[in-house]
């Protein structure tokens, strides 16, 4: 089937004369999780890891992808004729190099996108990787030529959260990114990242898979806001976009259709008072919306840069802080009462991975103010769990015996938050190598919460101190060891991260970030113990401001599988000390049964 | 005197209409010690620091400098009418943003500069700040219009290592430098950096203080190899600089007069074959020099980069290693001669602080193959210990009490290599927080010298592990923890460091760092650890391939200050294991009494 679609592809290729053709695995607002409609690499491939870009030429196809998920696509791309280039790794070829490096025959190279799928950013790195005449081929919406039941443009119920769920209102939002407008002496600003639009407007929607936001572009100016939104398709009898549209009109927002964007930026049309200085972000505007910007006459200067919504919306407010706490209380019970659950199942039954899966999505779905998950849940046994990001079948799997480890990866979206955790439960028996590997991965979670560090410090510069157990016995994860999170928004959000990565974003206090370190021993286990962290002020000294973390996760570490001797003093208070906690919070929350169950588990080592 | 000669500055800077002059801290090669010659910024403001640029307006004088000096230049400067501008601090306004921000009256500011004395990449960043139009006057040996006593351009005698020394002809290395141009599809290269020159000749000098070097230029072509270098001056009767000139000669290198290589690079002078891209590194190439390279119509384009001979030479070759080695036994066994008279000292006599350097300089100066000391030493007690870079005076200083804690930070060149070590000596009773913070950063110490982690890996990523020891107690140190070092040359040397700064370059096998923590409380102690780490690949598993240190230098670590109950059993097995091995490498090479000293000072807590 994959190999039939990429030949109908190259049968065009050959017709148009292109050289090559890239499609990547994103959206035109460049989200984590496309819509089906965007789900080309997986239609063209088989591969549905959720990082992956392929690049056909001729006499060549291949998928480049991450370390996450090497396992699943030499699996998944057995018999389609397509060839896994690895990233993040040292002897990384990136796209824009393998391409330049190809013996071509013509004097000019072409090379087909669809330029809505690509950014500004890729596409310019494309071209500047060859040295000898490329040209970029854009054909919106290419695979559309074969893809005959191609998925609609998604267009979900939109809706508004109030100033008791945000902490701001839209217009002291607005106001920032004016602020910010002015101090780089710009007149207006697009905002492409749904999650950035989402955030200004204080609206949610679901467009996006996991991501509770909405198709649409956000044209700031200094005296006009324009939201360009899918106007039609909502119809079910619970749907109030319409509602929501009046809100936002009634605060001075204009409400135009998704597709008068292009007519706008161009300046055809005359909908937006004048601007000349116009900000973009090249890491997200499309490839495509990206030369209608770049046409029209009355943009004097396009000012590139990162968005200045990303690093506002990381830093949680007051009242999004309160609120996160809660959140986590309640889905803390949630996994409390999964975990309890799944002990007593087990021993009298067996139990698949996708059963277990459902049961905790369906716990979490009874919580009040739950609006869906967070994303996929990882629910995976022993051998399964050496794929960092394994899919779990929507039924069956592997059957969970009462030995080894278990790795159940999962998060809800709240009203109060999102939420994002990974437990590693042993089942029974494990081996010497099971309990080590437990021990030092959870070693290094526990001395990446319990960091103390300077006003200024990226995560970068902190990840080791999650790695260094487990490097100091050569072992190690492929995968970052944080990531930001969103407030009832995306569950991956920067711009701050822990990992190998030099980012120099600092870490500030009110950023939430993810504390996962993990091992993977392909065919025998996977282990990875996450908690989402609140980055805090400790004070300030003679030595300058200091931070660190609050754990907002509220869930117990099982303790039957650590090892005690590998673990320090300080390390062992800070275990005990979390699992009391945890204790003191859920216990009386939970049913007799299960808080008795509960203080066992959270007994002190 | 120094607000008597910025007059005499200023007066000629209303003459010449000049808004603004800066005066660096450099020589014409980016050096880090400067010759007495370039010692600009101390006759201009009495500063000694080894890093400071001034900043003189009509109405203002700035010195610009790091947290190492923000003490010492506030003692300095005072009566000087200078003010202290801190660098390194989140709150850093560099010069060129300084003088951009300034209120100008001019349509054009013009700023002086003895280009010479600028690199070029500092010079273009100091054009870039101003969005106004802005004139740099480029007024070679500005400060000689004033300073009538300047001292001369020096020309020390130049000696050659042999191949038993450097493990690598220079034929061999001018050959990597020719594969590197090919590569970067360049036909020459100018060698700017004086260490790099001597690396790449097998030569020494002595025309920088501590570094080991001469004062010169190296045109590398693809056919030859054109030294610049004062050809006059030497006279002395052990000289034999004219040897080293014959002996180059012989291996097919040119030597040409420092004066010539302004001719031959504007193509004035036909002394060199033609070339028509040349590689040029714009953080040492200085200014004046560059615009002489830019005027030369023959050349057609300038690539620029940096330096392809810092990364051969940091990392050392089997010879160099096994010297270095042999080094570092040779300058323990004077450390701990040191130590030995130092503690028998101070229980019968007073001792001040330039009395024990001097003793010190003299121990290392009776080793074979000494050739002087790799950097000033510090010889601090108490309070004098909390500025990292305190200058002991050349008579007396502080005297030594049976009480607190003494830092000594000293190094030496050697035939068979550089070294640099730092030992704080409890000297009697300490209080509570000097032991505190003794033990807390002999584990920041102890934990870098530990590290595991895989190939590829920055210093700054393992930076971390040397401080969160004292982090999580919110102490912090302002300097680096670790620099590279070089073999018989620059006792620091780049491009590896492991620092706050996110420097991209990974740590290899056989590059050599200093691992130093610190802690500084003004008024009261300083305390540093150092020795030299080699890195050295561990082995490659499933997980990659991992690297590690093995510690060069030798001598014991006091243990009377330590709180052991802050280290971890790792921590101590490696500290017992430590004073082990130096016992067992020093002991028999010391008369019996210094070694029976050492064996009780290194039995394990």
């Amino acid at each position: 089937m994959f190999r039939s679609r990429i030949e109908a592809l190259r049968a065009v290729m050959r017709e148009k004369q292109w050289d090559a053709v890239v499609i990547t695995g994103g959206d035109p607002h460049g989200s984590e999780y496309p819509a089906p409609r965007w789900k080309q690499v997986e239609w063209l491939s088989g591969f549905t890891g959720e990082a992956g870009d392929l690049v056909i030429t001729l006499d060549h196809a291949g998928l480049w992808t991450d370390s996450r998920y090497f396992i699943q696509a030499v699996e998944q791309l057995r018999g389609s004729g397509v060839e896994l280039h690895k990233t993040r790794v040292p002897e990384e070829i990136p796209i824009p190099r393998w391409l330049s490096m190809q013996d071509w025959e013509d004097e000019e190279v072409r090379v087909a996108i669809d330029g809505k799928c690509h950014s500004l950013a890729a596409t310019e790195a494309l071209q500047d990787a060859f040295t000898t005449p490329v040209r970029i081929v854009d054909v919106p919406d290419l695979l559309s030529l074969f893809w005959k039941d191609r998925p609609a443009i998604p267009s979900k119920p939109v809706i508004t959260l109030g100033d008791d769920l945000t902490g701001s209102p839209r217009s002291e939002k607005i106001a920032a990114i004016r602020d910010f407008l002015v101090e780089r002496e710009c007149d207006a600003i697009l905002l492409t990242a749904l999650d950035d639009i989402a955030w200004t407007l204080n609206i949610r929607g679901g467009d996006v898979e996991y991501n509770p936001v909405t198709l649409s572009y956000l044209l700031v100016t200094m005296g006009q806001v324009l939201w360009f939104v899918r106007k039609e398709g909502f119809s079910r009898p619970d749907d109030d976009t319409a509602g929501t549209f009046e809100e936002l009109e009634k605060d001075g927002i204009a409400i135009m259709d998704y597709a008068e964007a292009e007519m706008v930026l161009s300046g055809i049309s005359d909908a937006a008072d004048d601007f000349s200085r116009l900000y973009i972000d090249p890491s997200t505007l499309n490839y495509n919306l990206s030369t209608v910007i770049f046409s029209n006459p009355s943009i004097e200067r396009t000012v590139r840069g990162s968005s200045p919504v990303a690093p506002m919306k990381a830093v949680k407010n007051a009242t999004e802080i309160s609120l996160l706490r809660e959140a986590h209380l309640d889905d803390g019970l949630a996994m409390e009462r999964f975990l309890f659950w799944l002990e007593r199942k087990i021993e009298v039954d067996t139990l698949s991975e996708a059963e277990a899966a459902f049961r905790l999505d369906s716990i979490r779905a009874d919580i009040p103010g739950f609006m869906g998950n967070s994303f996929e849940t990882i629910s995976a046994y022993g051998k399964n769990a050496a794929l960092p990001h394994y899919v779990t079948p929507a039924s069956g799997g592997a059957l969970l015996q009462e030995q080894g480890l278990y790795l159940v990866d999962s998060g809800g979206q709240y009203l109060s938050g999102t939420t994002d955790i990974t437990r590693t439960v042993p089942l029974g028996p494990c081996t010497a190598l099971e309990k080590e590997d437990y021990t030092l991965v959870l070693k290094g979670h526990i001395d990446l919460a319990m960091a103390v560090f300077p006003e200024g410090t990226p995560g970068c510069r902190i990840d080791a101190l999650a790695r260094e157990p487990l490097w100091r016995r050569m072992r190690n994860f492929g995968h970052g060891t944080g990531h930001g999170v969103g407030f009832f928004l995306c569950v991956h959000e920067g711009p701050q991260d822990v990992r190998q990565n030099l980012n120099p974003t600092p870490l500030r206090s009110g950023m939430v970030i993810s504390d996962e370190p993990g091992i993977y021993r392909e065919g025998h286990h996977g282990i990875r113990h996450e908690n989402l962290l609140l980055c805090k002020e400790l004070g300030t000294n003679e030595f300058g401001t200091w931070l660190g973390f609050e754990t907002l996760t509220l869930c117990h570490i099982d303790t039957s599988a650590i090892i005690p001797d590998l673990l320090t003093g300080d390390e062992i208070d800070w275990l005990n000390a979390y699992n009391e906690r945890v204790f003191r919070e859920l216990g009386p929350r939970l049913p007799a049964q299960i808080s008795t169950w509960l203080r066992a588990k959270t007994r002190p080592i």
